[in-house]
């Protein structure tokens, strides 16, 4: 495998503590010139379904890297540490799904191992901080060009821990999605591809009836937040590609009540 | 024009999502041994006025570079992109007055051009993530090298939307200002210079009638906190050389209830 | 002095404002090639306590690097500005007690000095911001391979300020804790050292009696996390090395109304 010149980083470590530089730090010592991105570290302690999504969305923007990703409430159980091939890029985490959104966001899975090999962890392992002690460093060797199947055992790709995606249907005019992520601006973004949306005819220009569980509004399909008043709900395509709720300057999740899970309908009026 | 070494980036993008690694990610494919340096991503969402004293504050220290701010409202309107040349640097923003006050810590705008030309964006402009496919890359092409003209149309400099800044009086003993920042030390930045300050007589050592809209008090002018009790009022001359309110060891704006745009009167007693 | 390649930053600045970006461009300006670590700036406004402790729980993972920390209540006053020389490292930052812990880390210090030679300073001082003016461009130029000497007057190690060490004691079967952090996911680490418990008893597969000002309950000491179900209280042997009460899956101090500070008794039963 050829070297790597960035790697990425991805976890809920936080950051107030020293997790995250003392990552950096590991890193840094066995790869000196890597350039590390951190694509955040603000995920919500164990939240898989975030960690998975954010990542996913940020991949196909990033050079190619060995992105590691380390949300594991798991960490010190028998959960499998992994490292996947998939585009230009190497996955490093825990098998918890974390990745898999990501890796098919790479183009899928071409090859998988465990990280069983010692060798590039550090010396002493501890149960509860396996980025430090083993994801980083593992991570950093493969990106100074260590192939990957030094890393440790091949597993087969369908063996991965799969992360279901959230759903959506389109059946005549109506469509049924969920809430994927809210953004830090409030914005819900749903598992309707824009694609999909447009072929049942959801396009800037037609109006869409709302239906969740807290009730039921009218509101534009537009092509941005700019196209309504400040204050007024939209519909739209979000940046990537996905249907989405804002409110032009405000908040759409609070004001809805939306969160990752709710499920939404929504039909052409 | 030159190539820089340095990007900086200041967004109401938060760290919670990938906007930020997103934009890392289209910089670093583009000008891949740029150094980014993070201004800030916690303006808060539409905050044009903070955007623009905080990044203003950052300019002088800041070396050779290509600044792009990204606190934009108007996204996917008719509103304005926009690359400026000042002292030693280029600002690329949107044209809604975020970046007036830097440009103008910086020397003032010499040239400027509108981001007209595609060849400079990412392949896919939607109509939500300015920052990442105009911005961002047109900001590390001119990192690279490539003219500013390259970048678009020639745009008047007096053409550009002005950020009116605060204003202060100082009529006789009484200085009148409003606060322009609030720190996360509850320190209150005031719209007014500390030199015009001094030629009124207000320097350490004086006594202060601050007047507001909460009260009135007295404190004293001081070089820093340490010079009075912790918990007690002070009013001083801050890093940026600007009148500013503390509390030692506290939060004055919590403490006075004083926010951005809080008007005070300075009284020398 | 041998250059460095590494400078790591540690402040209570937050990351809202320029504090940090300033400081940053600063170093990069005198210290091109530098790499910048941070290792935290939500170090909460003038808790030194904290700020000793994270960066003394980082420092054995960071390359040798000038470690730069202000956590710096006393800023404008008399206190003394030092830079120290430990391990592969040297240390910067007021002389508050902040550095203690991290200098023990890295080995104990070997000299010290005074930062009173302004030709290391940026050319104007403000009274309130000396991590821009003092405390990075000193370990900047120290960076560059400018001799710890040339930074100001040597200071007797003895001198240097020291921050008392969280207290432990181990009779019979009881062990008498502080709380030494709360980290983000609410772990609780304690003053304990894994190694020191393990000699009375307290090792995975064992009982324990936990007493503090909020009541008294049992947990077991186990290895991680993993080992209990979650919403379970867990004591174990953290990653640093030191004994930790969690919840699996959940926030210990809250549940148990810890913070920094707090002390516990550990019974084995």
């Amino acid at each position: 495998m050829a070297a790597f010149h960035c790697l990425t980083f991805l976890t809920d470590y936080g950051l107030e503590d020293a997790f995250v530089a003392v990552c950096h730090g590991v890193a840094s010592q066995i790869a000196p010139d890597i350039r590390i991105i951190d694509v955040t570290h603000l995920i919500p302690p164990g939240d898989i379904w975030r960690g998975a999504a954010v990542l996913a969305q940020a991949v196909p923007y990033l050079p190619a890297a060995v992105h590691v990703a380390v949300v594991d409430p798991g960490v010190g159980t028998q959960r499998r540490a992994v490292a996947v091939e998939a585009g230009d890029s190497v996955f490093v985490g825990p098998d918890n799904g974390l990745l898999t959104w990501a890796i098919a966001a790479a183009g899928g899975a071409r090859r998988a191992v465990t990280l069983t090999n010692p060798a590039l962890w550090r010396d002493t392992v501890t149960a509860t901080f396996h980025g430090r002690d083993i994801f980083v460093p593992v991570a950093a060797w493969l990106a100074t060009g260590v192939p990957l199947d030094r890393a440790g055992e091949p597993l087969a790709v369908p063996d991965l821990v799969p992360l279901p995606r959230p759903a959506f249907q389109l059946t005549g005019g109506v469509a049924r999605a969920e809430v994927v992520i809210v953004d830090r601006f409030g914005n819900a973004q749903l598992s309707l591809p824009g694609e999909e949306a447009a072929l049942a005819g959801l396009v800037p220009g037609t109006t869409v009836t709302l239906g969740w569980d807290g009730g039921e509004t009218t509101l534009p399909f537009a092509t941005t937040f700019g196209d309504v008043e400040p204050g007024e709900l939209v519909c739209y395509r979000d940046s990537s590609g996905l249907v989405a709720i804002a409110v032009a300057g405000g908040n759409a999740a609070e004001r809805l009540g939306l969160r990752r899970g709710s499920v939404l309908t929504l039909t052409i009026t």
